[in-house]
């Protein structure tokens, strides 16, 4: 890896972070050598999930987000994944449309994601990216995900803190429920909140809340915004410094980072067995058998014990 | 395994496919054993995925449609996966809630899935399940899923048929090919029909169609329904039947059945290795590890390297 290009990634040089993430997203041979190199100068950002259903406006909380901490003068890095079909290839929904508040502002730096029919991975990308964003100087990101399958639940786990955007709708928080996203919340976002219905959504959330058992001394609130019209924003932004102070008071950050590292380090492993692995002669083996299998002369476990057992020749 | 335990299975006896489904759910040692001994009575069933922003009344229409399968006599599975959260468990909104209208009928068999926390694996347990139900003599399985993640798209990817479920709201195509759900659909569903703004919609959803490359002969449709009145879905029970000759005729059933195998063994060999590579003595290492790695002395990637070159010793 050139020395120099790390550099321009650790000094906040735009070209050589958007480039570093085009890496790590296309799985770039070096991008591996890359993530290691910046990783001594990761660890100084705030990592702040933003999830919810389609169509709650995270993407304007995230907008409005990246504003007010710019006029707290914070350099802040976006990540917005979205598990778009290769055929869009996240194009009519990209970055610009999204963004156009803080798109012009240099302390600002917003990347889509797509998963752009890849088996999986994304989860690990938009964590890698986070990276390159927390080397390069932010101090804070926001990673925005259309929250309901288990690759998104797996980038909110990897924030510190996360937000979960709802929006005054019958039923919306039975929904959240059952997709999961009440038990990620560290706080909920009641956004669109002058529409009709916003008190009684609050209840419902609230009383949604009291079913979950209560732990580690921290009790998930729910904020009323109105994100097009900037209403609320302060406020979200100071529950997530509350959060954050609780978080390191209570030296749960610690915990939660070293378990990001434990996944980390699993993940990496994983990997590299799965390379290891399927090399050009188990594959050909694997298309062989196909056949066999789909006359069921053979099933899948068969197939796969007999590789198994080869590999420990 | 126990053979006569099996039998039981492969006659379609209740008790046993529910015993064989919480085994796959909770990983229990003796479910490979089981799912290789039924693996040779699989194939028969038909699988259609039924995916969708949460709301879109999927779960109506799973249920209309299990209904329309009885009356043609056909024997339905059902396995509605829910990533719901450790603390709800399901239960708030479990089987009984779900399915009122075809849950007292013998030839339907219902199985809710929940992630409980777990690590990912939730679209392999659904698969797991749905080839439980057809040894089990299902004509016809039906997977319903809140799809807008990655493990959700792979559950629609398992399927035959993938059916997307939307809602005449404003910017719901959007949100969906947002979602990457245009991408995987062989064809939408426009429910709540009656809705104002229906026609718009299915126009909207035409066009968003037009920038889809076409190809193998198929184009997706758009059906509109009112399920709970029924409406519309004699239309898509049809377009299924059609959807499946296409399949059949031009030989692509093969393909996407193959292309499955190859993905099971795969994922067995994953798991396998995963175990294997994560016994007790490298799991002491890790943890040991792991102070290093917060203190900057080490990065998750030296300690990854250093794993793996004990492995191969």
């Amino acid at each position: 890896m050139n020395h120099s290009y790390i550099e321009k990634i650790l000094k906040g040089d735009r070209v050589a972070i958007a480039r570093a993430i085009s890496m790590v997203e296309n799985e770039h041979p070096g991008s591996l050598t890359l993530l290691k190199s910046i990783y001594p100068n990761t660890g100084n950002a705030y990592r702040v999930g933003i999830t919810g259903p389609p169509g709650a406006g995270k993407s304007t909380i995230t907008n409005k987000l990246a504003k007010y901490y710019r006029s707290e003068n914070k350099r802040v890095g976006i990540i917005a994944v979205d598990p778009t079909s290769p055929f869009t290839g996240g194009a009519l929904l990209g970055d610009r449309v999204r963004m156009t508040d803080v798109e012009l502002d240099e302390g600002v730096f917003i990347r889509s994601m797509a998963s752009r029919g890849s088996l999986g991975g994304l989860s690990k990308k938009a964590k890698e990216a986070a990276d390159v964003l927390d080397a390069s100087g932010c101090d804070i990101i926001l990673l925005e995900t259309v929250g309901v399958g288990q690759s998104e639940l797996d980038i909110a786990r990897a924030s510190d803190t996360t937000i979960v955007v709802l929006v005054p709708e019958s039923g919306d928080s039975i929904q959240a429920m059952k997709a999961g996203l009440m038990e990620i919340a560290d706080f909920f976002v009641l956004n669109k909140s002058d529409r009709a219905g916003a008190e009684q959504a609050v209840m419902s959330i609230k009383m949604v809340l009291n079913f979950k058992p209560k732990h580690d001394g921290w009790t998930p609130d729910v904020i009323q915004t109105t994100a097009n019209e900037g209403r609320g924003i302060v406020e979200v932004a100071n529950k997530i410094s509350e959060h954050s102070a609780y978080l390191t008071n209570s030296k749960l950050l610690g915990h939660k980072r070293a378990d990001r590292i434990i996944e980390r380090i699993r993940e990496l492993i994983g990997e590299q067995l799965r390379i290891e692995f399927w090399n050009e002669e188990r594959n050909k083996i694997l298309h062989q058998k196909i056949e066999d299998v789909i006359a069921f002369k053979e099933t899948p476990f068969d197939v796969a014990e007999y590789l198994l057992k080869y590999y420990k020749k």
